[in-house]
């Protein structure tokens, strides 16, 4: 039976359940059957008796499950708190909450590092090429299994807000709502271009060894991951808040070294960021992830944005950042205007905060967002359920 | 006997000149004496007998002595051809102008892949860590040695800019003016983090092997480099020049290939600047040029950026292009601000390019940086000879 409570935030625990192999497997965009495929996920609320309080949130490049409370298994807290649990805009007393790892990922979902069946081997390269559609699709597996029939809203930033939009093409009818913030229809040649270079970091690393590092011993390709992870840091940062959070400082030193060494704060921030990543993501993930992203285009084939979103049924609020440059506010833009020109402008709202934090603030600017969270979300359940 | 007739452009050659070793060391930034070190230069027309017409052109990261002309050589085409040239802005038949590689740098000057006498052996990481006014100071034993006591200009762009900032505040007497373009008076938090990932990937790299991969057969840290390239490439080049440039389409090919092959044109052309680089620039050049750039800060110590102005002769041309985001206008008009602060507002012209070549446009904009030059050299010519 599908478990339909949460655990009081407080204490979240990741559950899991596997959709059959066999004649079921899945079909993924690229044509390809596959499974089985385990889905971890989180829950927190309780579904009503209408079932008119359901949220899928849909996480980013590096994100899982836990998106909010405490984690029973390593006592983490989740990565959306500022924004998820009882009284907050995301209202774990209000609506019932769903947050599970991506296709692809490494936490707990079937990605690259899980064990293929038929070989009893980590898939490696032989995991096939997954998509933000494929994502989705295993995501509404989910939800029918908890029975999710409609959802009140599915929201998500960056990667997350792709899944989001996805939602509002693949299933109008089954998503009220959709809250994409700091988020593009497509990558833009630069976005492409910053995931290419990850990759190729990942892939330059010798202890990559085209992706079969699992085997116990074998070294990982830890710094070629942490270089990818500082480029795709440096791109979520904003040139203002590093220059207001490191500047030109030194770390514990009063003069240069003259030497490779770390001189400055902003080295010693850089590499950290690297190290830690590296304890907790898979480097092959991180390939089929950004390759997701790459692919993502929400324009059906030979399709307009606009004529795409004329089949959309949902209401959306949009957000974006001024100073997020790798999703700038230009993108969201384009949609709003897209779905204007599509006859239904009356469905969209679109709030462009004003932050220094770039990219990283779909995951700090909780004061900004929140009640235009909030407001949205009431109006939603009041106007279309 | 110093060479002060250029070969026609046409054929260019690059000379050089070893200065001595000995008690003559050169005395570092670090406080390290270094020698010899050997100056690798090119020269363009001809030095008048009043010695009024001499201008340094200073190159940028992976630059060269080989500013314009066909080279002698290889065949290869001078990296500021645009600018540089009988009846260009740069008129080869009006001034006798110099451009060296810079110390540290891989193309005929003393840098880590140069032979170390004392070993015989080539110095790897026993080369010095330099700076941009160690650069600049080598680059005056040249001048003095090709007799030139003062610059009609110092011209540069990036890098290249802060070397003519560094001439204006080392030698004020001797710059009549100088021309920074697209230039920082020191590089912001996210500049250092760009080139401290650079030298991550390199490092990375199991092949860079602690700088020792210089012995034949030792393989090189192609893929690191080609990472740190691909990494600075994309930091030179604007969203909107990708999107005109590339935007989202395929490579000789209709639908995804659902793999990590190069689907895209930016990803293949990417690939490819990695590649071109490998064949033509040293590792660990990159490191101790990054490494300059990095420690580069224009102020004196304990002075504002207004007092280090103060003590300037020279008159001022910057430029900086509008979509530039690696070196903002804004640094350009700090620097401007600076100088007026400090009585020598009158010294100044500034020029804010509108482009969509991002940081590259130094590169690039001849048609709008060539007026400006040429008008502004003439003055100076006139007014400070």
């Amino acid at each position: 039976m599908p478990r339909l409570e949460s655990s009081p935030l407080g204490l979240t625990e990741t559950l899991s359940i596997t959709f059959a192999a066999g004649p079921d497997k899945f079909k993924l965009e690229s044509g390809q059957h596959f499974g089985p495929i385990t889905v971890a996920y989180e829950t927190y609320g309780t579904l009503s008796p209408q079932h008119d309080n359901a949220i899928l949130i849909c996480h980013a490049l590096t994100g899982d499950a836990h998106a909010a409370g405490i984690s029973s298994e390593d006592g983490r807290v989740g990565w959306w708190e500022v924004l998820v649990g009882p009284g907050m805009p995301l209202d774990t007393d209000r609506y019932f909450i769903v947050c599970a790892n991506v296709l692809g990922g490494c936490k707990g979902t079937t990605g690259p590092g899980s064990l293929n069946p038929a070989t009893g081997q980590p898939y490696a390269l032989d995991f096939p090429v997954i998509t933000i559609e494929d994502m989705v699709r295993v995501q509404k597996k989910l939800l029918n299994y908890l029975g999710i029939e409609r959802l009140l809203t599915v929201i998500g930033g960056s990667m997350g807000g792709m899944q989001a939009l996805s939602w509002a093409v693949q299933y109008p009818e089954m998503v009220a709502s959709a809250i994409p913030i700091a988020t593009s229809p497509a990558l833009t040649a630069q976005g492409i271009a910053w995931d290419e270079i990850g990759r190729r970091a990942i892939m330059a690393d010798a202890n990559w060894d085209h992706g079969n590092y699992y085997a116990p011993g074998h070294p990982r390709p830890d710094a070629g991951l942490a270089v990818a992870r500082m480029v795709g840091h440096l791109t979520y940062l904003s040139e203002e808040s590093m220059s207001n959070k490191f500047g030109r400082r030194l770390r514990n030193r009063d003069r240069y070294s003259y030497s490779f060494n770390v001189d400055f704060e902003v080295e010693s921030y850089l590499q950290h960021q690297g190290e830690i990543f590296n304890r907790r993501f898979d480097p092959n993930s991180y390939l089929y992830i950004t390759r997701a992203m790459d692919y993502f285009d929400l324009r059906g084939q030979d399709e307009s944005l606009t004529e795409t979103f004329a089949r959309t049924k949902s209401d959306f609020l949009f957000i974006s950042f001024t100073s997020d440059w790798l999703y700038p506010p230009s993108q969201s833009q384009l949609m709003v205007d897209a779905l204007r020109e599509a006859g239904r402008g009356e469905a969209v709202e679109y709030f462009d905060a004003i932050s220094p934090y770039g990219h990283d603030a779909f995951l700090l600017e909780a004061q900004q967002q929140g009640p235009v969270i909030r407001r949205f979300l009431e109006r939603v359940q009041r106007e279309k359920f």
